[in-house]
């Protein structure tokens, strides 16, 4: 129960700090508004900052089930403990976006861009091929992974020390890999906020992008467990 | 008598560093005119930095009514102290704004607008709206202060080591929710600059808010109460 | 065999990272289109981070031939390491080279431009000058060799503490010095990528500028030594 | 001997990338030209820390008349030291200057404007007005050294683990404060590079304004002597 409650309020905060920077970057008459990808990397690496700092103690703050997956793979976790872990996750991911959704209220209203509306919430590729966005959602979440494991090595956990770390590869990702998909690299930090997208009452808000969504949840899961094999190969 | 002057000292830092940024950025003929909301973000974090790093030693470094509120609230201070931290961070505030507003006095003078000269001081919303904008202010605090509280356990102090952490969640909620309402997220912060801005000789100032100076007041007690409270339940 | 396999990791993870960022900002319909000198700067600077921090354990995290002739001339290493550290370092950023264009695959396809192409992988000065583009490439290994021998005294490497300054002193080369040349300053990151950019099949590439690619590593290796040289005279 | 050195060494990696960053940002054709305010902020903190860093052993990494006068004036250092420490500052920056000329060579003949080829070494003010500019020195460098003064408390110098600290500081007041006069903030950091300007051959240099440079050695002074008098009544 406290490894659930922990992972959800670490990707809680994850997600808010996340959607919301996208919202203040895309949406209509913030103060923020087309402020650049400096913008978008810095909030996103900060926000699993917060994340991983609030996670720490309570469990390990993985938030995200790709990091979950190559603890479990290399028999560092249970995997009866994975689905706890990838349930708070996605859980911590669906407030995160609402909360997020909730401070934005009014500039939803003030946005007529569906597009930019459901990039608050999720992922969609610049340019669309199946493989070459699968690719880039592999190599990113390999990257992520095989950072983390480093970081937490010999653990299976990241505690409020690995907090920077963990940023600054988010950080490095975001602004050197997200150029063609925008870099989910997390299946919670993705499909948690596409279902509220979905559920929301967001005025001329589209589709919510299904035919494309589960590529940022198999490319980080296959993508995390390369990272896993290549990190174990090595030691 | 040491929190007071401590508070003063921290809070006159960190307003002097914040205020000063957003002067830079929207008065005219400045050195960094019109450099964009990194810039903003950036300077708010960095002025957390360094008010924390003032003020750790003699205070713990709250500088924020809605962080000593929060303490209290979960019996980390007594009751009785409250006033002295408050009143110390309304005087810092105070003396910081003031400072800036010396050091860019003769583009006070250059600029017209009277909005921009404002904003300077304090926080207006992009999108006018009571219940959006307390909403915004509400969960931007509940993030500062739910993440302080997580840095500063088990004590009801920030240290010198918790001045870069605490200026990265600063860093992330001005990235990531500034956008609607400006992020003051602190009463001290928005409500003692705009006094100074009634009293201060700045020519074509305007008026100075006081329709709106109630919310970033209001909104970060509130989001600073409910901080408290979640992080309560989740010990 | 430890020490080539962690010098290759840690080197694969930099030019992931830092060719990826250069695609990120020049390539065509990439979210991170001309998003500015400031996206390249932090990116190579957490590539850096990146890079150090897996490979601190396995072999001191040099990740350039700059540093490990610096250490070898102070006799910090063996001369007969220096192949093992190096062959390893130019494997590695050739490895890191092919995974940043596969994540930018579509991209290279939907950009004209050959030297932006070429940029991704390697170097071209801005003033095309011997005389001056050496000078600049010595001047700016120098500062980084110089800063990492006084990070890394008494011993021979770089540990995971030492991430997060290696990563700061290269994001501040690159703001600063990296304006006439692109800052190399390491001979493997520039001709590792340099070869794979010829061997790719990339879309009208244009050529790998050959005539230009010695500056790269000379420049880096009689500044690193020169930073050997003058570290020894201080002590 | 050893501080004189010391001070040299850091304060020339201070003025390199410092007047780097700047020659990045206003010279023709280079890279980085007019990569924004963010991009000089963040080379001249970068500059800081890389300073401390190379200084921090051998002298405790004053790097500027301002902080050693306040060590002075608080019987924390000999006053017969100080001429050791200024005397390095001075040639250090003069040194640090010459290297960045050299690294941007061909790229101040490719420049017209010599208000931005002085600007590499020195300050101009955004608006002239001696009192203004005067006040904005010495509230800048108070800022600097109340901080700094907390920083090496209860010592007289800095180590290696303030130099991340006080590069933020610098990078806080380049944001907030740099805005009217371009934040000198150190006699030396803008007075060596200035002689330095007037002695090099530099094509169609313009005079080197001797006029306004007394600003950003008397305002240093006194807003580093007030910052030790306020740190000394706090105690």
């Amino acid at each position: 129960m406290s490894i659930f409650l922990s992972e959800m309020a670490g990707t809680a905060m994850l997600a808010l700090l996340g959607c919301g920077v996208v919202a203040n970057v895309v949406l209509n008459q913030t103060k923020g508004n087309n402020s650049g990808w400096i913008v978008i990397a810095f909030g996103w690496g900060v926000a699993v900052f917060v994340g991983v700092f609030v996670a720490a103690k309570g469990s390990g703050a993985h938030l995200n089930p790709a990091v979950t997956l190559a603890f479990a793979w290399l028999h560092k976790i249970e995997w009866s403990q994975v689905p706890v872990y990838i349930v708070g996750q996605f859980l911590g991911a669906m407030i995160g976006a609402t909360l997020a959704w909730l401070s934005y209220y009014k500039h939803f209203g003030a946005t007529d861009n569906a597009a930019a509306k459901l990039g608050v919430f999720c992922n969609s590729p610049a340019i669309p091929n199946t493989t070459a966005n699968l690719a880039t959602e592999i190599i990113g979440t390999f990257a992520l992974v095989f950072a983390v494991l480093y970081m937490a090595a010999p653990a299976a956990s990241l505690g409020a020390l690995d907090a920077l770390p963990a940023g600054l590869v988010v950080l490095g990702i975001g602004l050197s890999l997200g150029g063609p998909t925008g870099y989910a690299i997390n299946p919670a930090r993705d499909m948690g906020p596409r279902i509220m997208h979905a559920l929301l009452p967001i005025p001329n808000k589209g589709n919510s992008g299904w035919s494309y969504s589960w590529i940022p949840v198999v490319g980080p899961v296959v993508g995390g467990l390369l990272a896993a094999i290549v990190f174990d190969m090595l030691q």
